[in-house]
């Protein structure tokens, strides 16, 4: 059962999560550990110099720490020793998504959950990355290597440091976004861990295609997208303004690398946020994000929005281009190996929407799209 | 023979205008008039109370005056009567580029240009819309209906009216964009007429594919884009700000009117302006532009840029949608009657860039795109 | 004793509140509601059609119900009932700050925690404002009458509906702003809420001059100021943009209503927020306020400021008018009747900052501002 | 006689100048050289390094060219040479005033009108800055040291270089501002240099305080201000955006040389741009500028500001520092020695606008400011 009927021109708004899994992971028991918010992700990166360039001498990342082998960045307003780690190594992939969490209570919680949900977990006194402290990492039941702290180096919020900033300066770490085959299974256990569904992608019949999820009272902290997974979507960091964004395209510009632009700017539908992706040298996924709304009560309304709905991605109706549905970044174990990839059994977002066979509407009672739009998304599947 | 050659990494740098035609129409022996800049156009629109809705209620143009079967309508910034004329038609069109000249006199060397060109002219005492005083419409070399006027009715200047300006207001009309077969030509006559090339777009051979040109000191108050004409590509309003451009796409997605975005947003190569193209109900192309540069003095640099400089009609590399280059508006003689269409003969940007043959660089040196760029690029042909 | 020392040059950070109250009100053995955010303000205004226009056509707020007495107010995204409650009455005041709390029971511990407190409670099955359910307002320690509810009508959140924007559109409540005699006994009462300090202005010997708190993870939901209160100073309200703030600059231009202005647009030092304040038809005190940065961590760093420091609270300088120290507006108790208020005995931030006697700093090692600077801090006190 | 009328509560728009002068300088004979636009101004600094540091590493300025006894700069979008010289002398002063003209030609227009008006004129085959070639300098009739140019070295358009952009960028340089005693008399010279009037203010007696004049298409090359002259009031750079400015400040605010903010920033009324107030380490003052008008057409309506109008200078109301009246820069006759300052005999601004004889008003029928707004007028003057 959806909650999307087709004489529905609109989004749906819900006062609680609309989406249920028919698989759900049992609840452990345990209470989750209370997650603050999506904090750092460690990225492998397989040249290190090239990376460290993208990240600090494009993008204007602060580098807290670095060493030949990682290097330590964090965005403008943030205190905490980082927001990501770039460690060389052999294969690209996303070796953490790390989540603080509100004390060091909750590592004991962390370990107790995950136990009782029988996946691997690994608690080191030390933690696994310079200035964090005592942490626990896991391999969570969908294959991701998931991360908790609370200790953690405190060093210099340069917010008020106008005379570091550039014209497109990233100010604070805003979402993970995951790949999963099955996204209610993987929202169900979300929920478990303390998450709240803030919007979601369904079609009529129900298949739910992608659903944001939160901790820290904004849009998301995690999306969790259907696709062949586990793999990393995209690590987002927040601007200030708009004008920010379109400043990091046009510095891209000047350098000759515009090809680092996959999709975007442009409006989301989903989350109301200002958009930019952008692909690093191995090809993580990097968003640029600003400007989503607040969500902090606990009966924040859930938006749910019709895959059909050709604004849902881009309010501006602007196509969604294929590699964006397609390539991920593999994540990786805790042992370092990349955690094999199981495709999805669901329908794909990008089939119903995008190329000979797929159906979008901007209007709902309008068959047709104006031509210049029709080329775009019927052609997208021929890639 | 062209500027561009192989090596170069970069757009190229002249002193004066690179462009030669082989067939130029003969340089009249009479002065041509003074023209300060483009001042308004006249569109054949077929459903008055749809364009006026588009124009009025979604784009926020102000209506000096109208009635069943005109709206006359000005930016915020505009102390003249009107900046667009939406004139009800049988046939979708553009009826007149009408530029404003320094003085009354002007009127009588617009007569005697044309007439040694000889084109048609007609002189009208009262004008052929309100507000505008005596004025000439010639059938212009190419084709195209232009008008030259010195006596206007003057208005408010509704700059200081900031209770009246919604998020994506339109301060100034910008420019027109023609499309003509052969441009060299098309070039040739417009300096006969007194404007002045500040860009262009050519390739290795030398064919030149578009050129910019300019009388008040922007980058143009024309463009001639290469294509079957005289058709009318585009006419543009400049905003204050680039956030001023967004407002107006998310606008039109809150309208569920997104599919009136053709193109864009985006950064310009050619002008360095901020940009979005729209279609009217008609299809009409409107431009939104804001913050191209100062060109002045008599000896700005003309900008040549590379047909395969992937980044010369959009800065951030994002594909142009074959559309953009198709369509155009159909442009009236004197009569009211649509000017038959000639075909290019030179190769089309839409060829040497867009599709299977095409062929486009970001950076020179290096032969493939990243395959999100690339698949928007080899497909567009198939439309 | 004080965290602001001579030598230092820059806000003091500490790691919690340093802020000591030496005559706190006893902590209550009751746990405290679980506050979510400040909500909505009750204002008792004078004129309400001279108010509605204020609120509505100025500045935008959309309007979910209205009546002959009251008209109820909210911002484009939020999603309960209202933000704001104009309510017409013989006295200018604040008639409650109102803030949601997590849960029905919340309201349970409210009453508890008041009483305890010997405060008047009362509590009414209807709420007291439309909209809004089961509420209780307490007339609390500091002579504020505060409400706490959780039951509320949803209401659209229209932060999609682009059509509805004005340049100045205003899309959150972000806090309120009191003022209280002695502020660190205030903050030792709030701290006992579950409020935290981010921020603070104090000086040399320790007195406290303001400090800032918050429930959401912003730099604040309500900051207590010290001078003659209960009062209330002012109640803020979040643009997306600093260019929205400048648009109602602009805007009160265009009415001839710019003597609305109190001060700035500026930036903040305190909360790096850009900023402006109105003055309401009562003279009640409205900022706009924009981009302060996440607070959400337990051991956020607090950041304290030398009441002396010349950029404090205008982070370029330029000095607050002394209107916005000494106005603000009447609070009421739970009768209706305005509360009395106290003088403050310690120092005050406009005695020891501006006039003849004032000391301020932009260089801590220097002495003198420059004359453009100096002349207009020294004349305040004049006034 | 005035165009300003005690009944009407806006600026008075004509289609001509307003200003008359009485005791006009005669109009030369010669025709006026073609100016094409305000160039670059030479300023005498006394330490060169801070004063480098000021327009280089806080504003942004690109170094075209420097030695140890001067600094070539120039602004992102220009092609010539500079647009300021720094140079190291004895003295802070403005050396020259320096602007383009349409051809070589042009320098003998200008020996010979400045020659017929009896002034000192020096021609100099080799220019008098680096970059620049043939120039012609005089003692202007109103003392002051003007400069025409056309040849000059073309340079690097830096405009899409956006990885050198900073948030404050300064692209264009937009126009001069100088102090003269006589208003009127400098207008009518300044018309037979081909200057045009755009706005000016005036008293109900005719009393003429500023008129700002130009040749580009813009509000002004340079604008004639009442007070002690020759001196140079200001030199304004233009920015993209109002955020580029306020970025300016933000960043003065990080280098805590917040006390180089004299005024601003805000938006003007006359010329409708958004507008900072700087001084440099000499306190030589610096406009940073953006969003006036197009004001090519030669019927531009002329607007005419009652100088009473509390908004003509600030749209916002805000008051005008008394320093921004007084203070300006001495000017350098040929042989660089300062030219002597003349007094005003008219009334001066500040006098009839601030302070306890000064009268403003934002709603012409109403009588008094609000206590916030009258507090900071009344006390000017007392400066």
């Amino acid at each position: 059962m959806s909650t999307i009927t087709p004489g529905s021109p609109e989004p749906v708004v819900t006062a609680t999560s609309p989406i249920r899994a028919s698989n759900a992971i049992p609840t452990p028991s345990a209470p989750p550990p209370d997650v603050l918010r999506c904090a750092y992700m460690e990225l492998v990166v397989t040249d290190l110099k090239r990376s460290r360039d993208f990240y600090v001498d494009v993008l204007g990342l602060v580098v807290t720490e670095e060493d030949d082998q990682a290097v330590y960045l964090r965005t403008l307003e943030e205190f905490i020793h980082h927001n990501l780690v770039l460690r060389k190594g052999p294969v690209a992939a996303a070796a953490a998504f790390s989540y603080r969490v509100r004390s060091p209570q909750d590592l004991d919680n962390a370990v107790a959950f995950y136990t009782e949900l029988g996946c691997r977990v690994e608690r080191r006194k030390e933690g696994w990355t310079r200035g964090v402290g005592e942490s626990v990492r896991v391999e969570d039941p969908l294959g991701f290597p998931y991360e908790f702290f609370y200790d953690v180096q405190h060093v210099d919020r340069l917010a008020w440091r106008y005379d570091l900033y550039t014209p497109g300066s990233l100010v604070r770490i805003d979402h993970f976004n995951q790949v999963t085959p099955d996204v209610p299974r993987a929202v169900a256990y979300m929920e478990d861990l303390g998450f709240r569904v803030t919007e979601d992608i369904q079609d009529e019949d129900g298949t739910v295609y992608a659903a944001w999820m939160r901790r820290k009272p904004t849009v998301h902290d995690t999306a969790m997208t259907g696709g062949a997974g586990p793999r990393m979507h995209h690590l987002a960091f927040a601007t200030h303004e708009k004008h920010n964004i379109l400043a990091i395209c046009d510095k891209l510009g000047a350098l000759r690398r515009s090809d680092a632009i996959e999709r975007g700017p442009g409006r989301h539908g989903v989350s109301n946020a200002f958009y930019l992706y952008l692909r690093d040298p191995d090809g993580h996924r990097i968003e640029i994000y600003t400007q989503d709304y607040y969500t902090g009560d606990p009966d924040n309304p859930v938006v749910t929005w019709d895959v059909h709905d050709n604004q849902r991605r881009d309010w501006w109706g602007n196509p969604v281009v294929p590699s964006w549905y397609t390539d991920a970044s593999l994540v990786l174990d805790l042992d370092g190996n990349p955690q094999p990839v199981v495709e999805r059994t669901d329908t794909s977002e990008l089939d119903v929407t995008i190329g000979a066979d797929g159906f979008s509407y901007t209007r709902r009672d309008e068959e047709d799209m104006p031509t210049w739009k029709q080329g775009e998304y019927k052609l997208g599947h021929q890639l």
